[in-house]
């Protein structure tokens, strides 16, 4: 059963209402093209149920996108079309770039001189080892607490 | 048992010839902080066994490194430091901004203002219905073809 919902719009998708080019549909997961590619062979790969965070999904459905990550960045690959490289990129949150609030992990495919990139921030630089220490403790501790 | 690789950086932090700092290690993967973080709380999430591209992973733990991927999305969240959003970005090959060949999945935390983001190609688009069946099909054949 898909708890789908609707104002979102991978919800429609799914459930029909508005079209979409599928590449696979299972128990936990779909994929289908991205209407705004990076480069052309762009897919996204959601959960069928709604989840607008990344905490939302369940962590073997999570798991399943990064099994389907890396078919679909191997069949991008093998497609004829340009593809040089992969990238897997996730947007969990509007501050991290999520526009669409259905978690959905990109797989799109790169090659020299496609323009596209990152940019960084103007504190961007390596880290002294007490500093990656003291910053770990706190994601370490952070992530003791969540399993408790 | 770890299949370590005497040239491979990710490597040397696994069997302890060069200092890291790690949040967790299991059979199948290790987390441990970026020393260049694009903002503090940076973690890289790799599998154990030297798997220079995703296609070397195998799926259970690329799976893995997903559900980990999850777990110190929240952790980061949680731990106090400056996050508003998190991050998820693997790059599979030298055209897809991969430096170290040892695969790893970045999770970091995202905060308003931080200068981080993504630039675009000049092709990039919305397309028409007809362009992503077309380039749709070529993946979804792709695909099929990997799975036989």
């Amino acid at each position: 059963m898909t708890d789908t919902h609707n104002d979102c719009v991978f919800c429609t998708l799914l459930d029909g209402r508005v079209a979409a080019t599928f590449l696979h549909r299972d128990e936990r997961c779909a994929v289908f093209m991205d209407i705004r590619p990076v480069n052309p062979g762009h897919v996204l790969i959601i959960p069928v149920e709604h989840a607008p965070a990344l905490a939302d999904v369940d962590p073997e459905t999570a798991g399943h996108m990064m099994r389907l990550g890396q078919r679909y960045a191997a069949a991008i690959r093998a497609s004829g079309l340009r593809c040089e490289g992969v990238n897997l990129l996730l947007a969990d949150g509007e501050a991290a770039m999520q526009e669409v609030f259905h978690t959905h992990l990109h797989v799109f495919p790169r090659y020299r001189g496609d323009g596209f990139g990152l940019r960084f921030g103007p504190h961007y630089a390596a880290q002294e080892r007490e500093e990656l220490d003291r910053t770990g403790a706190m994601v370490r501790n952070a992530a003791a607490a969540l399993e408790e």
